[in-house]
């Protein structure tokens, strides 16, 4: 059957099971979109901004476990898109991302949306290629594909002219078998087994894929069995939690906290973490977390298979101890005005069973992981890259993946407003989101963060740039702006109430919580 | 008097007259921020989304002439930042884009919000330059002061590392002179002008300054006095329009306008426009729009002095010739639902004087430029780059830059929700804003792009693409959301009711007109 560039594609695409794509596509993608309804099994989803799309694309990689296909108009849509496959590339999500482009023999044109997107892609350092005839286009997404999964996953950027892309003449790819993760040597494992029996103070850290119940557990037996301390990766891109799961603390976003967590140290191992270091510099104030004299040692990267390298330490290590598992445990429901702790333990108290939570809460979520340690197991999804404005766009991908699971999406408002046009593909795909907007009229990690890097005689211009007051913003109006019923609590009663509504009423609902700022 | 590296830059900013900084900080522009009390001269602009920060920064530049400063966070808020500073660069706004980073010593952890800011940044084809130490700060500042107003204007990007900006040491630079721009030659005018005298069906395309009065004034002198078919580019960065000014027809969007504009024309002159070629590449059409055999001959480049070789060219060519001038004459109000056609009526029958318009009305905005000829004197912005988005941000800057003139902004629905927000930076900073939103509930655009890609079998998951009514968009609710008073007009009487409040209150106001599709 003669094929478009296009159709190709598409259906290499679905030859290999990706068979979602997040997109706001423009002329140049017009053919692509076209072909979406030769192929019957690919779906399409539309944001409405390019944040929405890259984000989704981000959530829906890290709970399928497969990649999403993106695709975005030229450099235009890629830089907005670009923050969040920044958070993706921290995450190490599987992302196909589909750029399209002008036709090959228009970009020497220079016409008004041309723009170098190889260099901004590029920033990315992921896998990209330029396709550059239709009879490619197959082995081209065959090759992007394959490239998305190298363990531990990246962005695959794949630059689509648009000749290319209505070219006749396309077939379709055999599917790449991705790199798998590389296997730990014994004696890498055999020497760090070393090290936790030296009776000095360990630190375990780790990341990735540990972060899900088979690490968890591996973890969770050498802690026990050795004394060593374990420590979660600051943002893990996916984090299963709740009873029944070990309940392994993360590493603290500040400084002060790592420093507390990993007082005495003298060994830190690395499994699929990276070596601790500070999300910002400050003055005076070291930027490599590790302990002074501690020594680092790495049991696996990212790269490697560090689930198996995690139980075959534990297998050394701790052979007959099991893991030490979270008791379900809920906290009561709490009454009066809402607070920044309150508002956790109804979470905590109230979340569903099988839920995804996305948390982009920043300082108001504080005391979240606590609250929700013994609530019904549940996975975490994080801000992995620092860009604030993902966590509703993940949420909105997350749902996508499994759309039998609720999905809860703690959301700051500062960061809320970045992508807030994901509700509207919420309300359009009906998706089980519920989103709680914690609203505390500030920026308030500025406030904090001004007087930690000791700018503090700070006047009335600074004060007012982490002030969200004036005017104050009005979540329940903009999500009803773009289709999501929503609500608004000021005490811990309503927002029970509303919560409990929201997650056993299909389809997505917003709550605005009134939240005073932690500090 | 002992400053660190931001007190020295902000100095150096506003002794050289840029004293609006808009911004979206982050922890590594603490210092930056806190700085904004030391100078009582800068004006400090906060944004919610960086696309707000820069599309502002563009509209400012363009009617302030001269440059703001942005400030912004990282690649991640350059990334955020980046479609609106692509927007620029075509307009060749002047802009002084700081972009906070990480502090020197930091950049080797590669901590989370790490990323290769001079790759994205160095897409913009601009200026730029990472300071290496507070002491040059000063002096790296008033480089990229000149380098942003070097003719014909561009994006000078300045890379701050955080601890640059708080060490001490800093000293204020003087302001260093700008490239003015190019004279040209007198034998060029001369042979432009024998071109004229040829007899031979000529077009006159201009853009950049000369989209201003005096230039408008000379192109019409030229027109009347050879018969020289003149039209402005398609996209201009602002054009003054209005009653007693040469109203000149801006060369269409559409390759087949544009063939129809310029049919039998066998020269074609450019003067400080660019040689016409189409926005997008479509299957057998011409890439190139210069009519077949038709001659290319530049009078001036957009960084020569275009006004004034248009001047020397008139005098050559019309030395005794008038330009034609539009007549004061609006169209009449109109009545019943608003259609495609009467919504631009409206606008032009109640245009207030001095205005300023910002227009990224697309599809729905064909008939405005007939509707406004006559009205009073004021500015078009346009959508210079092609990156849907900036007509808000655009607005916003615009009325900070000319707080006493009326800012209406024309603004199509799916454009509209990129920087929703900058309706919140409206409200804080009490501008007036007029924000028109044509709600037609599609991407109309790509419907008949979808057609002229020549993909016309398209189906339900390709039209459904292109569909923004499930759920509707309510951009009533999104502006009250964001603290700006907003009503909805289904009739052009309700249009122009809403339209006269709007523009006589005091403070921003958003009108949403339901307007259908013209397609």
């Amino acid at each position: 059957m003669a094929m478009n560039g296009a159709q190709a594609l598409i259906r290499t695409l679905v030859d290999a099971d990706v068979d979602v794509c997040f997109t706001n596509p423009g002329t140049s993608e017009m053919h692509f979109v076209a072909a979406l309804d030769d192929v019957p099994q690919i779906r399409g989803v539309l944001g409405l901004a390019e944040g929405v799309v890259t984000g989704a694309a981000d959530g829906y990689g890290r709970i399928a476990d497969k990649p999403a296909a993106t695709l975005l108009h030229l450099g235009a849509g890629l830089s907005n898109g670009l923050a969040n496959l920044h958070n993706a590339r921290r995450a190490n999500t599987p992302i196909v991302n589909i750029i399209g482009d002008h036709a090959t023999y228009h970009k020497r044109f220079d016409a008004p949306l041309e723009s170098d997107i190889e260099a901004v892609a590029g920033s990315l350092n992921g896998w990209m290629r330029r396709s550059s005839s239709t009879a490619d286009i197959g082995t081209d997404t065959a090759a992007a594909i394959a490239a998305a999964q190298d363990a531990p996953g990246r962005v695959a950027t794949l630059i689509l002219p648009a000749d290319v892309s209505w070219g006749e003449g396309g077939t379709p790819a055999a599917t790449v078998p991705p790199t798998p993760p590389r296997t730990v040597a014994s004696d890498v494992v055999r020497s760090v087994a070393e090290v936790l029996r030296s009776g000095e103070p360990v630190a375990l850290l780790f990341g990735g894929r540990a972060c899900r119940e088979r690490g968890l557990r591996a973890v969770s037996r050498i802690a026990q069995a050795t004394g060593a301390k374990p420590f979660a990766e600051t943002f893990p891109a996916r984090m299963e939690r709740g009873a029944g799961l070990p309940n392994i603390e993360r590493l603290g976003y500040l400084a002060e906290q790592v420093a507390y967590q990993l007082d005495g140290v003298r060994h830190v191992i690395l499994a699929g973490a990276r070596s601790p270091v500070s999300f910002f510099a400050y003055p005076g104030k070291a930027s490599d977390l590790v302990p002074e004299g501690a020594r680092v040692h790495t049991l696996a990267e990212p790269a490697d298979d560090v689930i198996t390298a995690l139980e075959e330490l534990a297998d050394e290590v701790a052979a007959d101890v099991e893991p030490e598992l979270a008791p379900a445990q809920r906290p009561e429901l709490p009454t009066g005005e809402l607070t920044p702790q309150n508002w956790a333990q109804v979470i905590g108290a109230l979340l569903p069973e099988n839920a995804i939570i996305s948390d982009e809460t920043n300082t108001s979520g504080l005391l979240v992981p606590m609250a929700t340690a013994g609530a019904p197991r549940h996975d975490v999804l994080t801000l992995t890259g620092g860009a604030i404005g993902q966590g509703m766009a993940v949420a909105t991908g997350a749902a996508i993946a499994a759309p039998d699971r609720p999905v809860i999406n703690l959301e700051a408002d500062g960061s809320a407003v970045y992508n807030i046009s994901s509700l509207w593909t919420q309300a359009r795909e009906n998706l089980n989101v519920t989103t709680v907007v914690l609203n505390n009229r500030a920026y308030a990690i500025l406030r904090m963060e001004l007087q930690r890097v000791g700018a503090e005689s700070s006047g009335p211009k600074a004060k007012s740039l982490f002030d969200l007051s004036t005017p104050d913003l009005d979540f329940v109006s903009m999500a009803e702006g773009f289709g999501v019923p929503a609500t608004r609590a000021r005490t811990a009663e309503e927002l029970a109430d509303q919560f409990r509504r929201a997650v056993t009423t299909p389809g997505p609902h917003l709550i605005e919580a009134m939240v005073p700022p932690l500090l």
